[in-house]
């Protein structure tokens, strides 16, 4: 039987005993940001552990910083040592009186980015997105475009814009310009969102040193959230020949809690079989994705329901590939699954897709009917996946609300 | 008559009174990085010079940082006081024999990378070099895209694998393959350069906040050196339809020395006249590039002579497309030109286009001949500017020397 956690409502439940994803928070209190980690609908406080010296000695400094990147360049060994010790504190009812004052409820904290992005690669690893993305975009060829199946095709976001869930988003505004249209200037008339899942780099790596698929764990930290805002039609009109550039680079938003990846041992599963089966560094011994369960609410409607499962390239892949060349990985890189879209229509992590390029609106919020996000809309893109012995773990959210373009 | 300074050989010389780059240095007796000024072929160190007093109080602890950050932070005025007080210390005599105690030979210090990178982008300004990629990738087309003359077209880069010049660039491996060809993985077998001048933002801004191009100098800190390596092979097959990835985020090297945007007032120079006329959030006041003259050496051989003074957009336009969708700056932010590419055939900044495509061998070193980068060669890139009164301050270089691919 899975142990549970002394905190009133924690277990069974979305952020028990099996969860605890790290955050970064604040209070009205005491402004300073801080590390906590969340437990049912509260969060302890860390630093405040820390300083009644829990921890070894040689881990507590890290939860003297406002942020998780000295947590995350320690590496495994520090990672599996606080969350066993955390696992005790929080599971041993005789740590009740003493450790309950380090609680504060979620609702009464302020939450922070939770790290610090060093760099920001997005990939493009779902067949069904990329393949409906070649339908929408070149009707007359074939939907998937020759490397697709070789390498997971990938490139670099501006880290400086992600922001942290709740931020509001303020509409870009930027070129486009039809086919037989004049070239305009003015807010984003196609904004979308892509519902993506990002991974952590904790343990960095020196230039020259490509990172095996087996080594994935050694280097990634845990996954969050991603919800990579997308100008359609400023991206449409840029992107030939070297890429999204400011279609994307306005915000990405990201989760408030990241969730180590020992915590999604029961969310293993197994990825597709490739076809062609991929070059010799592309190759891993146990393959295997995650069984993430995400949900899209667009004004409070749920409008889709991406598995994550089903993507072609596996976490351990893309941090493969990113590295073959001999870039070396920093603390707090993140790099995201690019939208996560299943085969059904229903499944679907952008608008684009959903609406299919904006011909078949749907209903949101209170009847009203979108092609894409209108001033006002607040998405917010959530994620189970499977705990052990049959418990669900809550990925915790993403959410953003539209604000109108400035004049 | 332009002052002179003190320190002998400065002036008249490329690092004379008129020019005072900025760098980070080390020495065999005090290995902690510090910022230092280049005046001749001496650095001065300008910690030094702070713990002892010298700024005014609120601007001393940016010399006790590791890099430019904290100074670049600081914005105009603080730039403007401290280049006006290193003049003045290093113009009067009556500093000599106290200050002279400060300077260290440029060849007895270890240089490092000047300034922690926050994101960096690149564009692909240069007229000349867009057509020339156009008419080798697209034979039977325009040369330029449709884009190319609305927007300056620009990606984001890796930020973690910006080096200081002099680091070891490993020649990358991974996937390329022939229109006809399999696809193949191993060692890049069209290793280049690009030849390129970086804009050192100070200033951050807040997202949201769109920056006009006549604002360029209350961001920009100063310019520096960029090659960008590029393994072609890997680009051509992987940039479709996101842009160059690993082909490029293997190394981007840049010089020890930031030239303060002051130190090129007299390299101010028009910019090609733009048909079409831009759209109104890239039309500048004031239309200006820098007349720099750039000199592209492989293996000792000089083989190109970029001129910068003819880019199509200039680095205030680029600043403002970079921001018009909102998206932030940071202080560390790095944005390079693309490649710098004359009309002349001996003016090319990569040499992709140097010998068209690979067909067109070049002499270099000892008379040998290539196409692309061989293992041990070494790529010396240099750019001299107009200074006051008919000097010439000389902007440093980027060197790197290719090693083998691990096997």
């Amino acid at each position: 039987m899975t142990a549970t956690s002394w905190v009133e409502g924690a277990d069974p439940g979305p952020y028990g005993l099996a969860h605890l994803p790290y955050g970064v928070f604040s209070t009205r209190k005491d402004p300073a940001p801080r590390i906590g980690v969340r437990i049912g609908d509260q969060v302890l406080d860390l630093r405040a552990l820390a300083t009644g010296q829990f921890f070894l000695p040689w881990i507590r400094p890290a939860f003297h910083e406002h942020d998780l990147n000295a947590l995350l360049a320690m590496g495994p060994p520090a990672w599996r040592l606080v969350r066993h010790q955390l696992t005790e504190l929080l599971a041993d009812r005789r740590h009740r009186d003493q450790s309950a004052t380090l609680l504060t409820p979620v609702d009464k904290v302020r939450m922070h980015l939770p790290f610090r992005v060093a760099d920001y690669v997005d990939f493009y690893a779902s067949e069904h997105h990329a393949t409906n993305l070649g339908r929408l975009f070149r009707p007359d060829a074939e939907p998937l475009l020759p490397n697709w199946k070789h390498l997971p095709v990938g490139y670099h976001g501006r880290a400086g814009t992600v922001v942290p869930s709740g931020t509001p988003v303020v509409r870009p505004r930027g070129q486009r310009k039809t086919p037989d249209g004049p070239v305009e200037f003015g807010p984003s008339a196609r904004l979308d969102i892509e519902a993506e899942v990002g991974f952590v780099v904790g343990v960095g790596t020196d230039l020259g040193t490509p990172v095996n698929p087996d080594d994935f764990t050694e280097h990634v930290f845990g996954a969050v959230l991603v919800n990579d805002w997308s100008a359609r039609d400023i991206q449409a009109w840029e992107y030939v020949p070297l890429g999204p550039f400011l279609g994307k680079s306005f915000a990405t938003s990201i989760g408030h809690w990241v969730t180590p990846l020992d915590a999604l041992a029961a969310a293993k599963a197994d990825a597709p079989v490739q076809d062609p089966a991929p070059l010799g560094y592309l190759q891993e011994s146990e393959r295997f994705g995650y069984d993430l369960s995400m949900s899209v609410r667009w004004n409070g409607t749920e409008v889709s329901r991406p598995p994550f499962k089903g993507m072609y390239w596996t976490p351990a892949q893309m941090l493969a590939h990113m590295t073959v060349n001999g870039a070396s990985l920093r603390t707090g890189d993140l790099y995201a699954s690019g939208t996560v879209s299943g085969e059904a229509a229903d499944q679907r992590g952008s608008f684009l897709e959903l609406t299919w390029g904006g011909k078949e609106p749907v209903r949101v919020g209170d009847g009203e009917s979108r092609t894409f996000l209108e001033d006002g809309d607040t998405v917010t893109i959530a994620a189970t996946a499977p705990g052990p012995d049959g418990s669900v773990i809550g990925l915790g959210e993403v959410t953003g609300t539209i604000l109108p373009a400035p004049n």
